[in-house]
């Protein structure tokens, strides 16, 4: 993409109303746009990066068998006053009359529909388990949306159901989603502490959040360091190994971590010795919930057992704020220069900067290399315009793609392009000819 | 895909509500499921095709330099008011009220929004031009929705904008999109026909509207039979030859094509042999408008042009009902049997039936063709339940994959599977080892 061409509005100065490094940052590099209080438009670098997350939250709920589906938006009232949440909810959820006078709303969450939908098509306890999810715009009216898309209105949630027979296998399912998460939030670059945790408005038995750190989390944290030390990245698990996968999750529930809420200092002082006792700031990025027969048995969702008998299933819910993250990942990965995207949630892999665009010959060697990467499947935002190089410098540090191609005259007469690495800031002069062989796809 | 592990809800009867084909094979291949009047959960095969049809309209847009960006669902009125059709758009608009009373909407369509978003963003004529576009879920509340997805109350469209500095650079933008359009719909293996459309609420200059024909359709529809004749496939075009975009949409606009709203029945007889007029029904897919200044000069929507004046943009929109395009696709093509997917959108590719699950020969057979097919990247929806083989064959025709790779013990013995076309109805008999080489993803 050419940015003489593209749609990227950078702010020069800071917005007064961002309170929190994301907000700033996403609005000064034109990732996003307030449109009313808590809702953004996300604009085309922002949009990327948001599709980007939401396709590997999908892989990863693939993997793990949960299937994709889609409900709407807009829900008729009926199954939230079976469910007794339509008045227990409360004024965070956007109520609307229909022309014909019907009380609909935006929905918050899906657990109702859901569970009807699994209701109406699956009778028989052969027919279990499954786990259905959707990627979905929800809605939650907050009195003070704040901090840009981390505490929006209108954001983007994953949530997935599971709906088990028993509460073994429904255990199982938790698991799945549990390990789903882990594996989810470490290819995003990110470490996402599971805590113990409150089941809130769902309700339940069982909850996990997972958190991010990060100076700007609205909760605090009490973890034990050892966490550090833990293996993030070899989560290639047998989801069918019921045993592993318990195990994984046990050892990643053994150790101490607690947010707030569900803090215990005697018990933290008890299990942890001092020296790995860490106490900061988390961001929730996920959490997931097993509920039992919360919903089932009020909404009549029951399937035949292998005895005949009737029975109310066992399930679970799980989130990931979708577009939360977008602002989660920013606020765990900046410098005072801007965003330092982890490269498989990048706007672009790859920044090219021409230091005299209109000069044939630096125009010349630019387009060669953006043609070059571009044909290799490599995404690369090509800075073309004729803004001066001390600008274009501050661009692309402030939209934080992981690499920078630097072209100028200078370079150009030995050959060579320098090549930045945003995130440790090393440089390096690379052969114009090994450009392009140095970056895939 | 093991059907043993899905979810597709198949309807043993006919819904009673649905009245038109589309709706009916939907419901009852369990690819949707209304929750509400003219509102829908898309289940797991639905949501496949509607994701395929997304896909195929996002390619075709960027390919015509259309930038991707994603506008929230529920906008403040007041940009609406500015351009005055808050109050003239009427009932069908979702009016809603905040906690904090403040008068929001679901947007039915996104003018208002979008030029602010361009106006804030471009100073210079120099940015010119620019089309931005996004796919989002939509929401008008007609009085009477029917028809299953193809007038339903909450639905998925795509809407492109375009801005440009003159009048004759706006007919560019405009050409490009009429032509991503004809290369979007003969991707999904339709004859679109571009027709002279009245521009309704969105007011504006020129329009068309692209239909394809079903008995079912909503407009009457009055062509010369000409088009049939034309070229729908080769649309390989480079979108910055002006000349030749323009000469394209010449040739599909230069023969008679006119909804009823549009019909003039004496320039049809004067301008179209008997032989060749040909009357129908026709589904509006797509709708594209040229409307100037419409929104810009109420908005203020100015850039500075070279002799450093102000000057108000020139703009269009382009609309295509992306979950319209589900029904449309399935009207246009099915029979007394079900749904005929054309390839490109179909949810699997390849319906693998096991005739008797449980014999360990055939499961072995079916698991390496399903595994074989999988690894290639074939999409396959194996149906390994213990349903009858009759059962098996109606609910392979109704759900209309493509293909059919039947396995059962008798052909077993001569090494051979039976491959069915679904829409040819042809059937040959394929050596084993040769079923996954007939395939590609």
């Amino acid at each position: 993409m050419r940015i003489s061409q593209y749609f990227m509005p950078i702010l020069r100065d800071d917005p007064k109303e961002a309170e929190i490094a994301s907000h700033r940052l996403m609005l000064r590099a034109g990732m996003i746009r307030q449109e009313a209080a808590g809702s953004y438009s996300w604009l085309p670098t922002g949009f990327r990066v948001l599709k980007k997350i939401e396709q590997i939250v999908r892989e990863e709920q693939d993997r793990a068998g949960a299937i994709e589906v889609l409900m709407p938006t807009i829900q008729s009232s009926d199954l939230w006053k079976k469910s007794g949440r339509y008045n227990a909810y409360g004024p965070e959820m956007l109520r609307i009359k229909d022309r014909h006078d019907r009380d609909m709303l935006f929905g918050p969450t899906n657990e109702e529909m859901i569970t009807d939908i699994f209701r109406s098509g699956v009778q028989s306890y052969k027919d279990l388990p499954r786990n259905l999810y959707h990627i979905q715009w929800k809605f939650r009216d907050e009195v003070r949306p704040r901090f840009g898309v981390m505490r929006g209105r209108e954001f983007l949630m994953k949530d997935a159901y599971s709906f088990d027979l028993t509460r073994e296998a429904g255990q199982h399912s938790y698991n799945k989603m549990f390990v789903a998460y882990l594996r989810t939030f470490a290819r995003m670059g990110l470490k996402a502490v599971p805590m113990r945790a409150e089941t809130g408005p769902i309700g339940g038995k069982d909850s996990h959040e997972f958190l991010i750190l990060a100076d700007t989390g609205e909760s605090e944290v009490f973890f034990d360091r050892d966490f550090y030390d833990m293996d993030w990245t070899n989560f290639d698990i047998d989801y069918d190994d019921v045993g592993k996968v318990a195990k994984l999750v046990e050892d990643f529930t053994a150790k101490y971590a607690a947010t707030d809420e569900k803090h215990d200092q005697a018990e933290f002082e008890g299990r942890v010795p001092e020296a790995r006792r860490l106490t900061g700031r988390g961001i929730e990025v996920g959490h997931i919930f097993f509920f039992g027969t919360k919903y089932s048995d009020p909404l009549g969702c029951l399937v035949q057992g292998p005895d005949g008998k009737q029975v109310a299933v066992q399930s679970g819910s799980y989130g990931i704020g979708v577009s939360r993250l977008v602002g989660g990942i920013i606020e765990a990965s900046h410098d005072e220069n801007g965003i330092i995207w982890p490269e498989p949630v990048a706007p672009f892999k790859v920044g090219l900067i021409n230091l005299k665009a209109g000069d044939a010959e630096t125009d010349q060697a630019c387009e060669k290399i953006y043609q070059g990467l571009t044909a290799k499947g490599v995404e690369v935002l090509y800075d073309d315009t004729d803004e001066r190089p001390g600008g274009k410098f501050k661009v692309m540090d402030l939209i934080g793609l992981p690499w920078q191609v630097i072209i100028g005259p200078r370079g150009l007469k030995d050959g060579i392009a320098e090549v930045k690495n945003r995130k440790t800031g090393e440089r390096s002069n690379v052969p114009l000819a090994d450009i392009v062989g140095k970056f895939s796809a």
